[in-house]
């Protein structure tokens, strides 16, 4: 059971990526160009709704597959909060979210994934879908600073590295909402670099442990002296043959 | 004794917490409604002494109940300090970081609060009494920028986070002390975030770990070389015997 | 010889210290009071000559008893250029830094001081005399921002802590100078917290490490087996003795 | 074959190190003296194309040096672009860009530069470079806060230790791109010092491990087992000789 959804899992996840980056296209359609023909900014949101649709349907079909349905569920009640949302809400960034939710879970599940590049990629992904909602969210507010897409990834960086220069700010509460987001994995960004630079210099402190070493050095004592004590025994062996020398004789050894 | 004293602790730590909250309600109401109904205030500023009351009744208990009690006394001297300071003083803010310091100290105590759900709790502790504690204190200067709750918890963020954008800052002295508390829970935040990322690294690359391995393999080498010398006593066993086979036949094994 | 250095230093370390404050009170003087009696001037900048001169004096008596002298110059140019920097030049600036430096290499010789305790000292140091120095520096600026010790104290905490809130900023090129070295602790200071906590979580993630369990486990098993091969050999020295029991009956063990 | 390689990389290391000094100087000529006669913008711009040509003659020397040339181009593929990219676009930041890359990764080659070094290297030249960079790329826009020398070289160390003023701040796309790179290194310097002591401090920890002891009282006491099955051996052993004494004596031990 558990094994037919692992190999769904695996088998989903590259196509499942790859609707990531479609969603991101139809996202930023109707951020950077408001004024395109009505039907290029329709076909945008029906891509947008599918590609939700699909992860959705991801979701269903894992749940099915699952071993132990309620625990599955109540494992991630974030997860089954992104499926039903966008059906009561359907506010757009709330579907940003909600699609942004269900990819993160799903890629974090694959177990081929390692932390770092989870991180990596949740970070990239924070970095170009959080300068898209900043600038469709502040661009509305009259004081905003942030009003092209190029101020938009230059605050999301100087957020998320927490350097903060503070020439560009956002204005309004969803606005800061979102900053806080952005502020929050880069912390986690920078602990995970410090922790992988960390591990590695600990590993290699490590492997001339002085301890580890007294302990190799004691079972190699330990084992001469047990080969020492075979080679006494079958010298005592040969003496006690029916017919065996006498004492005293040294063994050719 | 100290069973006694453990005992208590352990049942009176989730009244505690639920107390806390009731303190941030109350320590909350005169900052963001200044103009409600006399009876109002005079409620909320009751059951902020109310709270600190308890907190200083469980910090008498609990020095009652100590074994040893000038140790417990000596040991945590910013406690008793909490319990006396409002007593001296009743200034609204010190009655604040009294009851806080006496909670934390409490939360602390408690032997199965870990270290990562501790500083989150400090931190969101500090995020939401640091907010409304800067938006009374700045409130009252002409030239603050902080002037709503808003804006109070924006300012709490950049600041934890270090991101600092500077849109605003305190302008009092007491105001930057705040800050310099903020700040220094923030880089707690930040380290234990970062630790708890590297531990979980470090574990993962020591099991990988070549020494380790030289040992365990060192020992199974051993254990194999005892085995074989078992077996070649048992052959020796046999011969010894009164009706003994002759050496040079080989045992069945 | 060591012994004597040794001894010296454990003795002329909390001297040494007091005089550090010392020394922080007549710099703060002249910045802080700059129109104070000529003679209150006076005694502060011969306080400051009388705490280098004794810091210099203790770098020389070091020296002395050192038994590699020419090891001990070498290892540390910096000492021996903050004993001579101040006769060459005597800038106020420059007496503070020299100052510094050796209270600080002194203290980090003591043995008993451990690294966080002394990165902590630093710290406070930094803060208290980039301070007063910051204060000094900027106040002559036309400029600045920096214009009182509040001022300078919060400037220094915020740039320490890499919040860099930008309210205010230094605009001399001392000044800045001045910041890079409070960045630079700031950020040594953020690595000893984390690493300090994390050197916390690392050891007690260890304590539960399975492959130390499994090589502790080998080692049992291997000595249950030991503990066998004795109890036969005990079995087979009691069949070997010349009136012995024959084989076949079973010992008591 | 590898060890000629090797042996090119250790003997070119320090002649190389020193041409990238000779590019800082010529790229800063015209930059800090922009009005300088032209023969010696002339000659600082030769002086650019000759060292950037050593670093490509000396990839081309370790490509024909490699053992598997094949795999050598395809592991780094960014310095074959920054060998060829200055043939086919002459700009002078590309050609910055290119030498630097071709440099970096020179010095990484080399076996006895240590990660601490090199990342303390690349520091520095980020600081330097930078500078430079940014002071060319914004001095030409209307809007630049970032004029002077002092001015580029205080908010290159301000934005690689986060600590972001924003007193200062890049207009342009060129310098942000600019500003992206030096937080991001900075981050891994912050990365590099902290990891740096946490090992320190694990390493310390490490050596009074409980686990480490328990594991070595554990052989410790093996081994005093099996030398007292020796000693019983032995016993046995001379009770089996021809003419040995009765059992009942006690040995000489």
């Amino acid at each position: 059971m558990t094994n037919r959804r692992e190999r769904w899992e695996r088998h989903t996840q590259l196509p499942l990526i790859a609707l990531s980056v479609l969603f991101a296209v139809a996202y930023a359609v109707p951020v950077l160009a408001p004024r395109a023909p009505g039907w290029v900014l329709q076909g945008a949101a029906w891509a947008e709704w599918a590609v939700w649709a699909v992860f959705a349907l991801d979701y269903a079909t894992r749940l099915v597959l699952a071993e132990r349905r309620w625990e599955f569920v109540r494992r991630s009640p974030l997860d089954l909060a992104s499926v039903l949302l966008p059906l009561v809400q359907p506010l757009r960034l709330l579907r940003l979210v909600s699609t942004l939710l269900l990819a993160g879970q799903r890629v974090r599940m694959a177990s081929q994934v390692r932390l770092t590049t989870y991180v990596a990629g949740v970070v990239l992904g924070l970095l170009v879908f959080g300068s898209l909602a900043i600038l469709e969210i502040e661009r509305s507010s009259p004081h905003a600073s942030i009003r092209t897409l190029g101020d938009a990834l230059w605050w999301s960086f100087t957020t998320m590295t927490t350097v903060g220069y503070g020439d560009l700010t956002p204005t309004t509460g969803l606005g800061r909402l979102l900053a806080v987001a952005l502020m929050l994995s880069g912390i986690a960004l920078l602990g995970v670099v410090t922790a992988n630079i960390a591990a590695w210099f600990v590993a290699r402190f490590e492997a001339e442990d002085r301890l580890d070493h007294l302990n190799h050095r004691a079972i190699q004592d330990l084992t001469a002296e047990v080969r020492e004590l075979r080679r006494e025994l079958a010298e005592l062996s040969r003496q006690a043959e029916p017919g065996g020398e006498p004492a005293g004789r040294v063994p050719s050894a």
